[in-house]
């Protein structure tokens, strides 16, 4: 995790400058039997790690209604109950592909690394309380960055909806930091005077309210509806990832989606201006301010994934991965040809 | 070559109704010592066949000047002087990836597919005397696409600025179809009286201008400058097969490439509005009309690739293989995973 921050960190700088590159999200869609088939893909280029990288989701998509709010869960349909999700890594010297991983441990980790620099720039320095909403695999990622970015942090608690997955959690990210983490029963018992907050559910509704948001305190999603609007608007300072807005959406005619969803997932009812907040790329050029009052309210929010983030963290995890004789070795020809493409 | 075109006819019409959908090309550039690193990427569905396919070009481009025009080279720079073009096919019920291929051979199968379904609705059903101008990858397969859908053709001529090429190919494609095929040294030569001219050269310049054009003729470009504007102004029918306009350029601050040239890699400077032309699934589905008239000149313009043309073609190489045994098995669970992406 820190490996990743510190690489984030340089291409975001790199990013700020003009030097790395990165292409917007697409997702293109059609039916497949009752669900919806997407094909996810985004491109960057790290110069600084001499890599290109290509990140692919195959993926089968379903919106079933879960209590009273909507999710959207991918079904692991490939043989074995698998997901489908790929990083092709390419050298920008030679062009020839270095490394195939899997995105799904990438994915998360680039996600936390980001929060992490937004937490970084945008909490308080002082912080000793800490709250996590969410208990899944996201959350142990917000978890890592927050350890890298707020060493100091005392109290840390746990919630989600479901109290056996937060005892699950805390047992095990307990004994991974050595770390006290407190499972809580309710929302508001988390977030009741931490000076973090971060949110990491898959819920395409808002669960972090106006009631929730004390001064001083800083909240971080790792998608736009965590955070409701009024909050966003409550907020001294909001920070977005990159502000793009939305990808790029192709989808045949025939396509039924829930109402309520975008192609990509969420709400798109309850509307809040993204594209005019500063990004994170500025706030680590020094372009834009962090937090310059500690009673300030302050959110940061991953709006939209960028390719560039996949091309750094699989750079480094290919070599931390070769460093350590981990992978399979292909022969690079096999992904290679003497023809002229 | 005729089943791509057949299976391209079809997703043609399954685009033109809806069904089929493909994502804009993207190319995302860096300088990469004196050259430029380009990522380019394109996506399609072809539910007719139950694939996704990413094609994926990971490239070192230059533009050297060779005579009096620029060409946009790419250099083979991957170890054993290799180019690296993939494409990954994915199945739109499970996910799973199905196949990954180079996309050298399947590349030009497409092009010379497109252009054959141009020349089958737009050129003289009666005719009898073709002209191919160039020599090299993309010739071969314009040539296998017009015996596909021409096969009474009965005289064909080749010219490319190399005789030596031209010789080579001659011999070499002659005996594949067992037909004579005439080299010819100018291009006047293998154009005049010609009922069908197929352009098929790397040139960013124009090469075939008004002087060539005769009343009845046909002329196919695997490219737009290949045909000058003159050319596209004077004829009575000009057919694009997207109409697109232009991939989605995303490129670093410090990139130079020549003044000529945009990033696609041809000149800019001789506009023609291709925004404007009937795209190739309108001639296909009928919504608008090909030839009317045997004295009609027409043009049909491969403008811009599209990610539904190697959903397709990949899709029924896979097929083909498979039944052939040929290909190399790799464990589907390497490129799945169990995390949730």
């Amino acid at each position: 995790m820190d490996q990743c921050i510190d690489a984030l960190h340089d291409a975001y700088l790199d990013f700020a400058s003009g030097a790395a590159v990165t292409r917007q999200r697409s997702d293109t869609l059609v039916p497949s039997g009752k669900s919806v088939y997407g094909l996810k893909t985004m491109d960057g280029i790290a110069p600084r790690l001499g890599v290109g990288a290509v990140r692919i989701n195959s993926d089968i998509v379903t919106w079933p209604k879960i209590g009273d709010s909507y999710r959207r869960v991918k079904v692991p349909a490939a043989p074995g109950s698998r997901y489908t999700g790929l990083i092709l890594v390419f050298s920008i010297e030679t062009g020839e592909p270095l490394a195939i991983m899997p995105d799904g441990v990438i994915q998360r980790m680039r996600v936390g690394a980001t929060s992490a620099l937004g937490t970084h720039h945008l909490a308080r320095a002082d912080s000793r309380t800490a709250a996590i909403i969410g208990s899944g695999w996201q959350a142990g990622s917000q978890l890592m960055g927050l350890f890298a970015v707020r060493p100091d942090i005392e109290v840390i608690r746990i919630f989600s909806p479901n109290p056996e997955n937060v005892k699950t959690f805390c047992r095990a990210w307990s004994q991974q930091f050595n770390r006290e983490l407190h499972a809580v029963d309710s929302l508001i018992e988390a977030v009741e005077g931490a000076d973090i907050v971060l949110c990491a559910t898959s819920s395409i509704d808002s669960l972090f309210e106006v009631e929730h948001f004390e001064a001083g305190m800083h909240v971080g999603s790792i998608k736009p509806p965590e955070i409701s609007r009024q909050c966003l608007e409550l907020a001294d300072r909001v920070c977005v990832h990159v502000g793009h807005g939305k990808p790029i959406l192709t989808q045949s005619d025939d396509l039924i989606v829930p109402d309520h969803s975008s192609g990509r997932g969420w709400s798109i009812s309850d509307k809040f201006d993204f594209a005019v907040c500063p990004t994170l790329p500025e706030l680590i050029s020094g372009a834009v301010n962090g937090r310059v009052k500690p009673q300030e309210r302050t959110c940061f929010v991953n709006d939209l994934g960028l390719g560039l983030q996949f091309a750094v963290v699989a750079g480094i995890t290919m070599r931390l991965a070769l460093s350590a004789g981990i992978g399979q070795d292909l022969p690079t020809e096999i992904f290679t040809q003497l023809e002229h493409p």
